[in-house]
């Protein structure tokens, strides 16, 4: 009864937060300028409304109730994603979640003008105040949760994940990354790269978009693809809403971004529909949604097999020249070089950029940094891993992000355990079924039946390490990840 | 105190209402198919949400202790349109009105398919069921506010409406209306009017579209034109979502609908900014809706000052044929036959369709009529009005709308109550203006900002009587319809 009445209760919320994320989609996609100030609102009501319902206090009674209750092993791990969820709603005073809440838009909403003017002492006094209320935050997660302050936020995304785990895949990284780097990018100097010449008119790209989400299986019955400022995957698992831009100079940017958002796509449309408007029929964290994207784009879209079937439809589309010869792109998308901006970095430096990040806001939420020194340890790191200067450059320095500026600390360390495990599943997925060129080139479809019974399937039914270690063997570890990138970039 | 809570309160449905409002805009526009059983899930747990937010049992005490309170006159017209909201959510037990929309959803489900098979007797019983719970919805409501029957159901679409009121205009229509159609018909007889060939390419079609709401003053800033097989007008006031279905062969079709839907957005941009969030700043009823899409789609767009202005966009997206000169469009766009079909009629015989639906579904509710003799009323009816037979065909006699499928009964009068109210104001405005002439050619947009000022800013703050005889200098009357009628169609 208690467990039945459970299962109403999130499912009515779940309802909910699928208004949320369509009306979400419709504005960064469809909605006039007009309309933001009402919609804002509305959002907000929302969010107001669904954290009531999971504060009901007849919750806490059903858990109790539930918990007494004869349960099938997955209503156990279904009720245990539950009270994770209300936990995390609940713990908090709302007097915090309103300053936290407010403070993140205030900074945030700053940021998209102080950013561009390089105007470091301007966002610092709103920046302060996110980073002392996120403080407040994470001492009061840790608290509840018996977790240090950065793990206890690190927790929202990653659920398991410990920085002392961290601390150990990265610091192999650290280690033989700077050099790799050097070495790949000697050897790269002495290469010729033609650069594809636009202009590529937008309709053809969209076209080129929507015939490799086909090639990728997407499922158009559940799901489209649009256009908005800053690409996402949104929606709902049974209505996947993917959105590109597009700039007329450089077809591979919305191209890359295409098949990344389609790795999401298809962990989201690939969810199990008897467990999907529960919390333990969801995305399993971050990380592991984050390593379907970094399968599609890196080891699927930059692998030579793959290239060869991606050329003839750029040719379909724009024609051909000499810069679409499988060779040519498959040099050119496996570029490496070192640049300020994360988001436009290559496949070997990323990590770099995350690691940095990550130390710099562990340090901030433990208390051993504070919000002024950013700039000055941003520097420093960035000499460090990549060998280049920040000094004074802000912008593309440590306001970059949006990340902080909400207080979403804690996020970062997903996009580079999403690159660990996406290698660690390919290196897998080879073992099992022979290697990527053979099922690229002859079976494209098993390496997404590979995904779907070892990770898509699963949603939330296991905790990650659990998860990783039956689909691959053993849990996080950095080793495939370093395979691959020797093995394509020096290999 | 009281009046404010209950402002906050009704805010707060406001942005339930809001989200729900862009959602359903997506499922007609967007969504693709494999969405819609989860879409619509959600939307019905916002509906169950909505109205569990108005049977809210503090509502009852805080309207108790309001009505003591000091109120400004805006305040206590705002207070009696939340009370006229929560009181017709709350009058009905609940196990009617689930009961009610079960049977309302099935019938109107199995009338996509029963319609055009053709198939009464598959369609009957379903028919039944919805009547009979609409005759238990009728009797509970005019119990509820001393109502008849079929007044208490008009009440929802038309607040202050009576049948006696219909009788009375309705009776003086029926009697001139026939003689009418029959001497415009035969006066049309002797004429040629071209037919524009074809085919119009839809991205013309939809640039034309947006010309058109341009001119006539549509607020890209709040508001879009998208595709949808039933088009509507959707969304919020800030952010209004307007739809069209496109015909290659047939400009006019999307056209017209485009200006039709034009006339209801500019009335939800124009409600007044400050009580957009409450039930007093809402759109006054569905007949002073529909006045304002008449207004726009028959008193303006088929005049041929206005079909002056018209003819150069056509020409300038299609290029120029002789059937774009003016005057034949005015032929065209004027162009009267008697036919099965309401959505399909002219203005001249559009009110004969709902004067045969207004007395077959008062005598329905009103217990005089079954649902099994509808048929053969119509019939009947159809004879009478418009001298076509309808015998054995279901399909394009009572089976042709949508509305009673789902227990609309009471919303067909709005239609002609609009075209009543358009001519009105057309009249008044041209005795405080100038002849439509002259302001079409001259000043087309003061007649927005007639509009703008006795119409659209009052939203709900006076009754339909007062806001229309404030208006036009008396209430409903039918007098300016006919003389409209009259003057375009032999004068």
């Amino acid at each position: 009864m208690s467990y039945s009445a459970l299962t109403h209760h999130f499912e009515q919320l779940h309802h909910l937060q699928h208004l949320g994320a369509i009306c979400g989609w419709d504005q960064a996609t469809m909605m006039p300028p007009g309309g933001n100030q009402a919609r804002a609102e509305a959002m907000s009501a929302l969010a107001v409304l669904s954290h009531q319902q999971l504060q009901d206090p007849k919750l806490e009674d059903w858990f109790a109730a539930a918990q007494q209750a004869s349960l099938t092993p997955a209503q156990s791990v279904s009720l245990s994603e539950m009270q994770r969820q209300w936990r995390d709603a609940t713990l908090l005073p709302s007097d915090l979640v309103g300053a936290f809440s407010l403070a993140g838009s205030r900074c945030e909403h700053a940021w998209r003008t102080l950013r561009p003017a390089n105007d470091w002492a301007g966002f610092l006094p709103l920046f302060e105040d996110v980073l002392n209320l996120s403080r407040q935050v994470a001492a009061a997660r840790a608290d509840a949760l018996g977790l240090s302050r950065y793990d206890s936020l690190l927790e929202q995304f990653e659920p398991g994940m410990r920085s002392a785990t961290l601390d150990n895949v990265f610091s192999g990284l650290k280690q033989w990354l700077p050099d790799l780097i050097n070495q790949v990018q000697h050897q790269q100097n002495g290469e010729s790269v033609l650069l594809p010449q636009g202009p590529f008119a937008i309709e053809q790209q969209r076209a080129l978009g929507l015939d490799v989400m086909t090639l990728l299986g997407f499922d158009f019955n559940h799901g489209r693809l649009d256009v908005s400022v800053h690409p996402f995957c949104g929606g709902v698992s049974e209505d996947v809403r993917l959105t590109t831009r597009y700039d007329e100079q450089d077809v591979a940017q919305a191209l890359m971004g295409v098949i990344h958002e389609t790795g999401h796509a298809r962990y989201e449309q690939g969810l199990p529909a008897q467990w999907r408007k529960l919390p333990v029929g969801q995305a399993r964290s971050m990380g592991v949604h984050e390593s379907q994207s970094l399968f599609f784009e890196m080891q699927l879209a930059r692998h030579p097999a793959f290239i060869i079937q991606l050329a003839p439809l750029l040719e379909r589309h724009f024609g051909s020249q000499p810069a679409f010869a499988p060779d040519n792109l498959a040099k050119l998308y496996t570029r490496v070089k070192p640049g300020l901006i994360r988001v436009d970095a290559d496949e070997v430096t990323y990590p770099a950029h995350i690691m940095l990040r990550y130390e710099i806001e562990r340090d901030l939420i433990e208390g051993k940094l504070e919000a002024r020194d950013v700039p000055e340890r941003w520097d420093q790191l960035m000499q460090r891993y990549l060998g280049l200067s920040t000094q004074g450059n802000y912008k593309d320095g440590c306001m970059q992000d949006i990340h902080w500026t909400d207080g979403s600390f804690g996020y970062f360390p997903s996009y580079t355990l999403g690159a660990m495990y996406a290698a660690q599943q390919a290196s897998a997925m080879q073992q099992q079924q022979g290697s990527l060129d053979q099922l690229i080139e002859q079976r494209l479809p098993s390496i997404f039946d590979w995904l779907q019974q070892n990770i898509w399937q699963h949603a939330s039914l296991h905790d990650t390490d659990t998860l990783i270690t039956q689909a691959c063997g053993q849990p996080l570890n950095a080793d495939a990840f370093k395979q691959h990138l020797l093995q394509r970039y020096l290999g």
